[in-house]
């Protein structure tokens, strides 16, 4: 393995307007970028075996979770196992989040000090102390290739006050992050917050860039803020990122949102959303979502998408699907969330062809008319 | 296709003692016997797709049932939709049950009648009526390779009286069943009853095997009864089934079980015990069952069992199942199924192997010896 240089990371290979094309490198594999990370929240995308990623999702780098997997099964015993790849046999890049999200949404009676944030977990109520330090250690026990700043998420709304007291809390700790952060196989990401304030958003890119990272991502979007004020903010943030470093917008999003936040120069997203959906019977066609459970699949012999190249739609039917999800039967949820996957996959590969082409502004027209 | 002849449908290949290997034919493939039966309830294999079928438990048929097909999705859905293979995407062998053994077990209110039984559903309370003729019909919608005939399955204990009107109404109900059985891509099973008691089993088998039949199977068993007093029981009467038809015992079992009934020179089988098992969190090994909830796989990295040549063992760490339970992530119900139905596989191809070389006593032994 060769050690990694920040300068040469990330390639841009094509633009168009703000929108762009390039490639990630990682000592596990590259990324074609726009990309979109499947969640592994616990080691495992729901429901599918590292094959049914690799082959059927195509899937180049999925996301897992350091709080969960600090509590279960604990970072100490992943690392005795070999980390994470081995854990779950997954071999390709791994993105973990730092944490810092659970923290805030998940887990009960969090008090932040300058020095870290404790908090009660969610599954027993045991104390915990998640520091940037902390963090750091975990990701690097898990093994990750990129590991994420650990940051201050702080809700929508919120007060200006609470905003900047977030925001300078994750430009301190990102300072310790990179210090702590010593692993030469891993690139850490920095976080910029800073809200829907766009002033505030611009200071903490500068703030968060100075230190020179491999990559950088956006948190403190998408939760619960209406969707077009974060359109409007990144059309007027995402193109101050730095050009030659990949930028991640963290938590994004539904097809809509993907597609809007690649028009402004994102490069990079995760989301639960097409694999909760998928568990919850709504899937995804060129022509928008389904719900599957409705009484007009029962007699329906066509696949979900007849455009989708995907192994549910080549071998089985809505009625089918719609059998098996109204008897709880275990396989609709892997079937399911294949599809959905599989369509994230097809989006982001479409998506670079557009750009690649110059028919961006066309096809976003196009997926915008459905989602 | 070619039209079935009950006369060419089964061979025997080598026999050892009462045990004995041979090749039943359909129209959708032929299946080595001994053959298990995965069980597709509600036309899935729970977690399986038909992908996983063929291709990581290379089952040869499998089982589904009349009764919760009838209920869900209706066997008219079924029919219109281009029958059960069509629907499931299964184009071997399927043997469907007569729902005998549902009504008097699952449902409620059941009344037994000398023309059929009355039942209220066990998911909606709906009054419902089976027939021989119903469930020839049902089983013909479905499409189903091997039909089965309706059978009355008394409980364990019952009195004489009781097994012998149940064996009574199953003998009468055959002959329905045959005149009712019209597809000439179908074959017919009767079924067998008398309990424990083998007198009754062997009227049973002589009045059944009259009917001259593509194959017979032995219901009635593995129903409370200890299962000791069940290999005594087929000891002495599955000799006296024909030789050269299929011998089919219903709803066992345990690798013991299945071991000690080949022995006494049984050819087929079905049972939940694998896959129930399987999700339940236990998992057969060369050397017996494993729990793997257990604490001692927290960190062991070794297969389920590093003699097995499954996709979970090929791939997957104890440790990882381990995780993947306690965590309910629900790709632990596709991993540890594949696992326990390839177990199951390869015993019944081991078991083969060693009545063709006349290694079947040493085999069994084995076998015995962890089972």
């Amino acid at each position: 393995m060769t050690k990694l240089n920040s300068e040469t990371n990330f390639n841009i290979l094509t633009t168009h307007k703000k929108a762009r094309t390039g490639l990630l490198t990682t000592n596990r594999g590259n990324i074609s970028t726009p990309a979109f990370m499947p969640v592994g929240t616990k080691a495992s995308v729901k429901g599918l075996s590292s094959e049914d990623l690799t082959n059927e999702v195509e899937a180049e780098i999925i996301l897992a979770n350091t709080y969960h997997l600090n509590i279960r099964p604990g970072e100490d015993v992943i690392k005795n196992l070999g980390g994470l790849h081995k854990f779950m046999n997954w071999p390709y890049p791994i993105l973990t989040d730092s944490g810092g999200f659970q923290v805030f949404s998940l887990s009960k009676l969090n008090k932040i000090t300058d020095d870290g944030v404790k908090f009660r977990s969610h599954l027993d109520g045991d104390e915990c102390f998640f520091s940037p330090e902390k963090s750091m250690e975990i990701q690097m026990d898990l093994g990750a290739d990129i590991i994420m700043a650990f940051d201050v998420c702080p809700p929508y709304p919120c007060s200006d006050k609470e905003m900047k007291k977030a925001m300078q809390l994750t430009h301190d700790w990102l300072k310790r992050c990179k210090k702590t952060m010593t692993s030469k196989n891993s690139q850490l990401f920095g976080i910029i917050q800073g809200g829907l304030d766009e002033k505030l958003r611009l200071e903490s890119i500068e703030k968060v860039c100075a230190e020179d990272l491999p990559g950088y991502a956006l948190g403190g979007f998408s939760v619960g803020e209406p969707m077009d004020l974060m359109y409007k903010v990144l059309d007027k943030i995402a193109c101050h990122m730095p050009d030659n470093k990949p930028r991640y917008l963290m938590g994004v999003g539904s097809p809509k949102d993907l597609i809007e936040s690649i028009d402004k120069g994102i490069d990079m997203f995760d989301c639960v959303y097409p694999s909760r959906n998928a568990r919850n019977a709504t899937l995804f066609t060129q022509k928008g979502k389904i719900n599957i459970k409705r009484a007009e699949f029962k007699q329906d012999i066509k696949p979900i998408d007849s455009s989708c190249d995907c192994l549910t739609c080549a071998n089985y039917t809505r009625a089918y699907l719609r059998h098996l999800y109204s008897q709880k039967e275990p396989l609709f949820v892997r079937l399911a969330t294949i599809h959905n996957l599989r369509f994230y996959s097809n989006l982001m590969k479409k998506s670079r062809t557009a750009i690649e082409e110059g028919d961006w502004d066309k096809f976003k027209q196009e997926c915008l008319e459905f989602f």
